[in-house]
């Protein structure tokens, strides 16, 4: 398979055919590509182009295409469809996409457009899914499974099953319900395959089943998806009743998402931003970690004016306040990022306190090689050696705290349910600044005198 | 489902229990764990512990618990068992598994390792997986799958898939070959479910199928699994023929792993290193990025330097050059953490141009809003109206340069196809401290003179 590129000249090419409405050609073009490529597309086109596009294909088609579609730019394309065609496109998509479309909708159109959905049980079940939390199980779950009853036979079984699989794109597991409803276990493929017809499913199925409640954070599901290997899990309320199924290609969004937040708060970007966002949403992201970096600076120039005194002896002192400041920040960020990956991934085993003697060595160690490499560069450079030692050593020193309050901070964050995510980037830094160039100035003050 | 935490008290407990060789307790208590968790208490134990624990269990259990265990901990406990006990266990396992803990092995082992494996076709496909890239399609696919000939009837079909589905955990897709074995399409389970047994498969399957190259790139195929929603992709040979496929779990893993490395990377932490390894490790990782920020603070004191005319008579001016280095840096940051993360996702579309004017737009705003701050701050602070003018506007041309730098060098890197990612973190934060700083003084040493 080649995967698919989209060059500027198919683009054009595109647009051509659709500024010159040749829609037998469209169609014939758009019929070889898959609809995630053909959401790719849409997703670069102009709005009223791309409304163009899903005006010609087919409903069938093009449901996919809006799933898959940037959500400001389906936004914007649903804007120019009535309430009919919406409701026919939702009603070609599983319910758990139904609902996220429906969910970006104008409330007043919300209602029109479910009373237009033809199949009633179809928009009973995206009303259910609506009353979820976007980032819940139950935001995340489709309605769309395949269950029997504990009580059927496997020829029973396989006969409701191919009904029932019209509707479902992907089986993975087979759930077994009592006449409750309540989730009582599952039956794989491989048993379906394997055992014979006239067996009733009470006496064949697993009666082992993992499950979530249908109130359980999407980040949760996600890390007992992937440590289990599982590629579907159901999804139980209250009382044990099998509500909805998460898949896989679902949760794989969600890690993406919890990446990409861990990564934004380490770079000092706040609010899940994307590069297409607009210049207001994005300076509320970053703003306010900039004006943390300013209040810091603030207050390194304020402890070095309490060392004004230095200036007019060892004014070479302050050249080195931002090569101090930096490998405090850096330190500190190294430090602060394993800890709140491990966090993440669950890979920080053993006790705080082995943790943060290891790291206390670490950047003893970083520290040493370091303060040594800034000896003889110094020295070589300003000849002074006293002053280059002071500085070397009070290198060693702003290394280790920095270590340690990178260390530190994130894991007493995680103590107190707090994500430990914010202590990296500009906070650690920030902090790391300050306590970095008091400490600097203290040691070399002590080694200098005046 | 109450999932599964691993509690102080339950790993003492654990541990009671292997010291007084209570082998009945603990097959028992085990029985209950699944053998995600069992690893998870594996990695927690003494290696001698861990070793008598996959001693006494049954070996299909314990092969999974290898297999999810940590790297260090299993390839110690291993070197604890026989040959013939690690034969054991990997007959077992799926052939992508097996083969990574192969690739563990000490090289001496492999041969002897092998010729224990009793399943000689199992032995085989390991062997064959052996000579893949570990990153590459190869190197994550298995040789399990369920694959019929286009001239089978479906009735043959479903006999031979009770057979071949012994050896797969999970179906997924049905692939279809023709007699040389190459990849002809696919059948769904649905397709086999509603299809009358007398069909013949060449006049059902679907012939459109997606599939990677055996050499393609790891990265490459989770972009493409998870654009397409995949939950398996088969994987071809050169000449197309059909030989092995990837699933969607494996695919996970290679998702958190790619967001670990850029997440490492922007905190300045090169190779991939989890918070276990040892400080010899974690030292490599991070001094080279160590060095880097000193060599740039270096550059910062000598620039500072050829400006020590301007000390004598505006001292406060040096007291913010780590808020100047700071925001440098926090802007850089800021700025290719998101052109990084666009690149990553395939999100980043449109001209190069378009963004870079964006940034600089963005930059421009933070900049004159932390600009308007600090005037105010340091004029009321030091009284010294020009000196805060100077510093002021000095801070918005730092920002709006390092907005630009922070932006253009992940897009110049990316399209020479060198990894942007490096640009990120300590690279950015250090140029931006050099030129942050030389713009700074320049910038002041205009408006106030001398």
């Amino acid at each position: 398979m080649t995967p698919f590129k989209l060059t500027d000249e198919l683009l054009e090419e595109i647009r051509q055919l659709i500024a010159e409405k040749k829609n037998a050609g469209l169609q014939a073009m758009m019929k070889e590509f898959h609809y995630a490529d053909i959401a790719e597309i849409a997703d670069e086109l102009e709005v009223e182009e791309a409304t163009y596009l899903i005006k010609l294909l087919d409903s069938e088609k093009t449901s996919d295409i809006l799933a898959e579609m940037h959500e400001d730019i389906r936004e914007a394309v649903l804007k120019n469809l009535t309430a009919k065609e919406i409701a026919g496109e939702l009603s070609e998509l599983d319910t758990d996409d139904a609902a996220d479309i429906i969910n970006e909708l104008p409330k007043e159109l919300v209602q029109e457009v479910i009373s237009e959905i033809e199949d009633r049980d179809h928009a009973k079940d995206i009303v259910d899914l609506l009353r979820y939390e976007e980032d819940s199980a139950g935001g995340l779950m489709a309605k769309e499974l395949v269950k029997v009853n504990e009580n059927w036979t496997v020829t029973t079984c396989i006969k409701e099953m191919r009904a029932q699989a019209e509707n479902v794109t992907r089986v993975h597991s087979i759930y077994v319900v009592d006449d409750e409803g309540k989730l009582k276990g599952r039956l794989s493929l491989k048993d379906l395959l394997t055992t014979s017809s006239k067996t009733h499913i009470k006496d064949v199925y697993i009666p082992k089943v993992d499950s979530v409640n249908v109130n359980e954070k999407g980040e949760e599901v996600a890390k007992i998806m992937s440590k289990y290997d599982l590629e579907a899990i159901p999804v139980v309320d209250e009382i044990g009743r099998l509500v909805g199924r998460i898949t896989i290609d679902d949760i794989v969004d969600v890690i993406r998402e919890e990446a990409d937040k861990d990564y934004q708060m380490a770079a000092g970007i706040s609010q899940d931003v994307e590069v297409s966002d607009s210049i207001w949403i994005l300076t509320r992201a970053r703003l306010p970690w900039l004006i943390l970096g300013l209040l810091g600076g603030l207050g390194a120039a304020a402890i070095m004016g309490t060392f004004e005194d230095m200036i007019s002896k060892h004014a070479v002192l302050f050249f080195f306040t931002p090569l101090i400041a930096a490998m405090a920040g850096n330190v500190g960020v190294q430090s602060s990022a394993i800890v709140v990956q491990g966090l993440a991934n669950d890979d920080l085993k053993g006790s705080v306190r082995n943790h943060l003697i290891k790291e206390m060595l670490l950047a003893l160690l970083n520290g040493f090689i370091l303060a040594i490499l800034l000896l003889l560069f110094t020295w070589i450079w300003k000849g002074a050696f006293a002053t280059a030692l002071a500085i070397s050593l009070s290198l060693i020193v702003v290394i280790v705290v920095a270590g340690f309050i990178g260390t530190f901070i994130p894991l007493f964050l995680n103590k107190r349910n707090i994500d430990p995510a914010i202590a990296t980037g500009p906070f650690i830094t920030t902090s790391n600044d300050i306590f970095g160039i008091l400490i600097y100035f203290w040691i070399a003050k002590m080694i200098l005198g005046i």
